[in-house]
């Protein structure tokens, strides 16, 4: 074979679904040289990413780390080691990512109960509330930032409504995690999993978890080992832990990239962050109805991070989006399942959610649309 | 919380069981701003990837990928993609990697037939075909190269006796792509899987998977789903192959230096580069067994890149590692298992096989042995 060049892929302004910008300090981190996986001074690293993501998650859980795949690892990290075959889990399905959560259950051999919302709805709280009173689950599970729709889950009635019924609450917050607030013990959330490469602005690859001490006594009460040695807690939490037992060796680069990442979102200020995505977002909403756009979701249970607006008549989706990433490289994020071809996702993630990105997205789009 | 400081590890020269040095074109590679893991650039990117992996390989499959994570994942994937529930699988076991793979398998749901061998010394192709009789496994299961202890397993006997036998041929090669040979396609090996950590010297993150047209005839005529969604490779090998579904947010900044080790591999050429590994391996040996550290393993079944060595008498285990550690900024490993405490695991992997590695270390250790 000829040995193919050097990688030079063209620069772009991410405003999909994820990955969003890199701030280039956190790609300056990932060129620091590598040292070990036990190395004292990784070690050292790794409490700080664990205690940064505990004020990020405003939490006090001890296990709070970052799993060593991308946000769809988070995920089945949660259900493999709180599920055992026969266990019933309700899920919250309004969306793709909430379908993939039951496939995931089931894959564990759990029985899982759907309480279903249509598409670009929020799950209603009474149907949530008789799932539980009818099947006594020892899970519920819901999407917080359904990335396919746009809907944000409000998710504090949930959370009780879990804990009156004795289950686990479950939670996806892979597109809420720095970019709206995320409050996992006032809200009850007993397993929570991101994503890296959404509002935290760190390229893809990990999955930061957390867990109450509820859900650590369920994993340690288990009648059968976990499916996944991968993502089996009870050996990843004695390497994340005091004990640094060897499991799997980290992925270290990627944790140096969180780290500054994390840093980064400190600095700013939680409060200064969510605020930042609100405004851009109404920016951004303005533009989008000016050129005919409709959002999918109705106001108050819209994600600032991420729109879904259905195209104004005439326009056609893959054209225009190929010609928004060649002429202008900016990329935005097609619609998935039943909104293909119908709807866009316009991300405002973390580093690409700037009046920049806005204002170059939207003059784009009325030149094309012009045409 | 007080802000964390903007990392700084201090440097090292790595020579532990991995990672590895990383060359700073690999370093360089990884602080490429993030693309879209649809983008064209991207996917050019990921097939040159594939393509680069089946010539180190020595492969036509396919199949020939890297999964989102560590090798360990790669061992996950491999296994819960072949087996199902009920399945037999023969295990070679001589040290820690032999024992997960076990340990992976029975989370499957497989029966599990071992063929041990003492650690330090290759499992005996006579047993395997044995056990192959007894048995007659769905899949053969051998590590390549013992991380643990250093042993190198000839292959093309065993991938002989398992196809005679019916069964598939699955191989760890963790430690040993890009260090020594591995020809995917003269050894008959169905399903291998390595990490880039290792010989590869990019970081950890990533692991290279091949699996053989056999292989995939069996996964696609599964009668169970994978256990594991996130690893399920009847979903994945649709993102990496031409259909580009979406499965999960790949790991772009983990494969643009998986890219570039690729590439400096195959500038280096495959037989300079195993030639290198040979003659620092020899350089480090004469220096090590100058200074009393005896080999744990007999001659021909020695891996260059990982130098299993007891130490000397009267030289104390973890108070030398820590010296070189803190003086000398070199990492060496420490035995695993039934190895902890007398045992080092010295690697030359990759970027960190060179002759002033050796020089550094051998000065080191004659420093600090003498005082």
């Amino acid at each position: 074979m000829d040995l193919p060049q050097m990688l030079n892929p063209t620069p772009r302004f991410l405003m999909g679904p994820g990955p969003s910008d890199v701030h280039p300090r956190v790609l300056r981190a990932m060129a620091t040289p590598v040292v070990g996986h036990l190395d004292p001074g990784f070690l050292g690293l790794m409490n700080e990413v664990k205690s940064m993501l505990r004020t990020l998650l405003r939490t006090d859980n001890d296990l709070t780390y970052a799993v060593s795949g991308t946000g769809s690892a988070g995920m089945e990290t949660c259900f493999v080691n709180l599920l055992e075959p026969g266990d019933t889990v309700v899920v919250c399905v309004n969306g793709v990512f909430g379908n993939r959560m039951c496939d995931v259950a089931e894959r564990c051999g759990a029985v899982v109960a759907r309480v279903d919302a249509p598409w670009g709805q929020p799950v209603d709280p009474l149907e949530v509330e008789a799932a539980l009173e009818e099947h006594h689950p020892k899970v519920l599970a819901v999407v917080h930032a359904e990335t396919s729709t746009g809907v944000q889950q409000p998710l504090e009635d949930l959370g009780q409504l879990a804990r009156d019924n004795g289950a686990l609450f479950l939670v996806d917050g892979v597109t809420s995690l720095g970019g709206t607030d995320v409050r996992v013990d006032d809200w009850g959330i007993d397993a929570f999993y991101s994503g890296t490469q959404k509002c935290l602005s760190a390229p893809p690859g990990l999955a930061p978890v957390s867990f109450s001490p509820r859900a650590v006594e369920v994993m340690e009460n288990r009648e059968n080992k976990e499916q996944s040695w991968y993502l089996d807690m009870t050996m990843v939490r004695k390497y994340w832990g005091a004990e640094r037992v060897y499991h799997h060796t980290a992925p270290i680069t990627s944790i140096y990239g969180l780290h500054e990442a994390l840093r980064l979102v400190l600095e700013e200020g939680l409060e200064a962050r969510f605020t930042r995505h609100q405004r851009h977002h109404a920016l951004l909403r303005d533009g989008l109805e000016r050129l005919g756009f409709e959002f999918v979701v109705e106001e108050p249970f819209r994600l600032p991070m991420l729109n879904a607006v259905r195209l104004p008549k005439g326009v056609e989706d893959a054209p225009t989006r190929k010609a928004l990433l060649d002429e202008y490289n900016i990329e935005v994020g097609a619609g998935l399942g039943e909104f293909a071809g119908k709807v866009w996702r316009i991300g405002l993630m973390g580093n690409s959610c700037t009046a920049n990105h806005v204002n170059l997205l939207l003059a784009a789009l009325g030149e094309i649309l012009a045409r």
